[in-house]
């Protein structure tokens, strides 16, 4: 016997299990957390998972999330320069550096061809008609430095080139504090390669 | 500016951020995990939040998580010997043993003077009430070997000695699989002052 096979306990340890990353040994810490906390607070939370189902879309322009479309972003920020990455989080982070005034527009994922993801899955179309007003002057790729990041920020840029459209891509090297004897061999190489003149 | 500002994603943000040991960062992963997940499945979790609150009580008896009370080990299980935990997990880790046939007693706590816990505060008089009909012979304590888990287990013994149960306490020494040189100077000691002869 025992009590997490107790049906609606294993449901919800179930149900916490499917979060990235959680464990049974996890999830069954949040379950018990749950049948401990107030009556009034797990109904807020279950609130709070519906409300955001309810509330939450897509931008129809940029992809982010937003709670009306065109979101603030689109609506208030410089059209200038755009911003190119990969997830909504991925903007979180540039808008914390403080230093990035554009837009942005969202892909929703990166072409993988051993995914079976090609550019038609992405919101790559999305951005092109994003440009057909003759605003945009520069487009920064911020996709991920890896091989699925770089083969779409290569592809953009063949598109974009074409309409005179300003391509660049966040750069590369060494992370500010690390320590060189720690950096791995390829961002050594894009670093040395990459150098600039000081 | 900031998507997880936006009302709705900060309030899940939030209501996550409460679970134990999660933190702002394990937060909005699970955030956006929920804001791509369908809305059935989203559904799904929000009810299942619901559900435990409804219909997981405790039991009357023994304190532990049931739908009905007394609960199934109450019901079944051989009340000659019962086994005092602190949590209702504890006596999952004692059933995962499959060497205890007999039922539990939780206190949903221990004696801990200095948050202001006292003998009052945790299902001690509850276990004195399971002991009047005198079938039970032997009661287990398996609280944990801390300063709180041995106080409150020297307490229980006290009371119920006089009562003619006899008392235990779960063994403690060095683990299984561990090595000697890794044990911590109170676990060893402890380890050579209740030695077996073999």
């Amino acid at each position: 016997m025992n009590i997490n096979q107790i049906e609606p306990i294993a449901r919800l340890i179930n149900e916490f299990s499917k979060l990235p990353s959680v464990g049974k040994r996890t999830a069954e810490r949040y379950a018990y957390h749950i049948i401990r906390a107030s009556d009034e607070s797990v109904k807020n939370f279950a609130e709070s998972l519906l409300n955001i189902k309810e509330k939450i879309k897509f931008c129809d322009v940029c992809g982010n999330y937003t709670e009306q479309t065109p979101c603030a972003f689109c609506r208030e920020r410089d059209k200038k320069i755009i911003c190119v990455v990969k997830e909504p989080k991925d903007s979180i982070a540039i808008e914390k550096t403080g230093n990035f005034k554009g837009q942005y527009h969202i892909l929703h994922g990166v072409i993988n061809p051993l995914a079976g993801v090609g550019p038609n899955d992405i919101r790559i179309k999305e951005l092109l008609t994003r440009l057909d007003d003759g605003i945009t002057q520069e487009v920064i790729i911020a996709t991920n430095p890896d091989v699925e990041g770089e083969a779409t920020a290569l592809y953009i840029s063949r598109l974009l080139k074409p309409l005179g459209i300003k391509v660049s891509r966040i750069a590369q090297g060494i992370s500010m504090g690390s320590e060189l004897e720690y950096a791995d061999e390829v961002t050594l190489s894009k670093a040395l390669l990459d150098r600039k003149e000081i």
